[in-house]
């Protein structure tokens, strides 16, 4: 599919997907609406069974897409985070063979789990997204894999846009929603939804400051990089934006909000605390920035999306400052 | 009402509660069936709204069933728990005034929680059940409030029986329900409801060794007692067994699991991993059960209630071994 989805090809994605894909939990703390002033509805990717992210839909739909003849072939990603898991799972249900190209510096628990779904693992030494591209580029060339791009894909866009419908159809009257930005595949398929199904609903994305190229790149009109030096806790989001995705935001999503660090930190703290559940500090973000926000949003109906819930139990960020 | 819950009363107790109580998720890992070679169907009561624990079912059942007359007097009931905060968000849902007798040594966390839903403290400086029961006393004596009790009341344990219901209506063919035991109330319930509805479904108790009176009792036939040292990182079930519910476990509950410490922050550990919700240890008491006694469930579906998820995340105990 090499045209930006329509909304036929994302209603055509939440079917495909359904199978594999349950409908998230949307979760509403009345404690923190009181003291927030707003009305929040969290959409719980975080707790996707087994993979525990959003990425699955994208995954699923990428490849449950494909034809017999590219299942033969098997698939190959780069990724060394919840991309990573959701692709090894959803190859495991498809009996097709998954290959991904991980830092070889991630985390145990993160290689654990990728193998644990029958993933297997290419390791790059090199630091770096550009390392592992080339590493992915021979391996496909080498056995002629079908690339499953995290974010900067069409069908993986059609799937993250499944977000977005699911909440709509939950939550009638969503004034705006609010996602986390690292390649821009999850924003780029929630703002599709929205400008097909419910213009007046605002759609924000949220990024960390230190990692600020997505909030650059709509500035300047075209992509912007990180520095390579650039390091955050919300280490899921530390990619550079995808093309495809950029075409779809600069035209949708007029503001993109930056939190700091500590920001981020007192969002996931809360969220443990009040949702209960362990959101990861990427999946932490779109929170974040509505606290950040909160007075422009008083009274409103907004819908945050939790992205993801893997985080490290050896290294949880809050309880070590 | 003072007899022993009908199965009518059950029912009607699930009727009433439900505008406050929504039905909680079941949660299934196959990533962790596969490993075990059992099916757990997780009861996620921790994930209850606002108040985190299956404790608002019994409270709300209470509650809603006072008369006007008993409404105007006001309640008050005695826990440093789930059940403080359960009774506190109910009273306020119904504009009920509540009084809750506290060890003062209750984390600022927990009276934090139960002021926050307009519950009003009594701290008993005495350590000790007893001293707070006769400090209870002695509060409903001079305003004439109506005691809530957490687990020796046949209203409450119609309440908890309501996680029985909702589980096997949503599971069907429920081989056995594991789930703690600290007063006995939920652990009652549930085994009326297996007695009524399904007599083939076991009901398994799960206590820390370290505060066994239950098994204990369940033995000798009679209330034992724990040692007032007795200490257990579960420390929402270090109560002394209530005789309404063990007249009903003692006829209904053939055994009950004891398990250490690491036993119970292992299980602990495993949920926040894989089903990443932030279990409370005593929570965490009915997995860890399953998980010691894993190969006489092989192949059997396993209803595994997490009955509560208020951790305090300063103190995050398998994180300071």
């Amino acid at each position: 599919m090499e045209h930006i989805p329509t909304q036929q090809d994302i209603i055509a994605a939440h079917e495909r997907i359904s199978p594999y894909v349950p409908r998230s939990p949307i979760f509403i703390s009345e404690a923190i609406n009181r003291a927030m002033g707003f009305k929040a509805f969290f959409h719980m990717e975080c707790l996707m069974p087994e993979v525990g992210s959003f990425k699955l839909r994208g995954a699923a739909n990428a490849i449950l897409s494909l034809s017999d003849e590219e299942r033969s072939r098997g698939i190959v990603t780069q990724s060394t985070g919840n991309h990573a898991l959701a692709v090894a799972y959803m190859a495991a249900q498809q009996k097709i063979q998954a290959t991904i190209v991980m830092a070889a510096g991630a985390s145990e628990a993160k290689k654990r789990r990728v193998r644990a779904h029958g993933g297997r693992i290419l390791e790059c030494s090199s630091a770096g997204f550009e390392a592992r591209t080339q590493m992915l580029r021979e391996e496909k060339e080498r056995t002629g894999a079908i690339e499953i791009h995290p974010f900067d894909h069409y069908r993986v866009i059609a799937g993250q846009a499944t977000v977005a419908k699911q909440l709509m159809e939950d939550v009638p009257n969503i004034d705006a929603m609010i996602a986390p930005i690292g390649g821009g595949g999850l924003v780029a398929g929630i703002a599709l939804w929205a400008k097909y199904h419910s213009p007046r609903t605002k759609v924000i994305a949220a990024e960390p400051a230190a990692v600020d190229d997505a909030s650059r790149s709509l500035q300047m009109g075209s992509i912007q990089q990180n520095p390579s030096s650039a390091k955050t806790v919300a280490d899921g989001l530390v990619t550079p934006l995808g093309s495809r995705p950029f075409g779809i935001i600069k035209e949708n999503v007029p503001d993109i909000v930056c939190v700091t660090e500590e920001e981020i930190l007192s969002a996931m703290r809360i969220i443990w605390e009040c949702l209960r559940v362990t959101v990861e500090p990427s999946g932490a973000v779109a929170y974040a920035a509505l606290l950040k926000k909160r007075e422009q949003y008083a009274g409103q109906n907004i819908g945050v999306i939790l992205s993801g819930g893997n985080v490290d139990l050896d290294h949880i960020p809050f309880l070590q400052q």
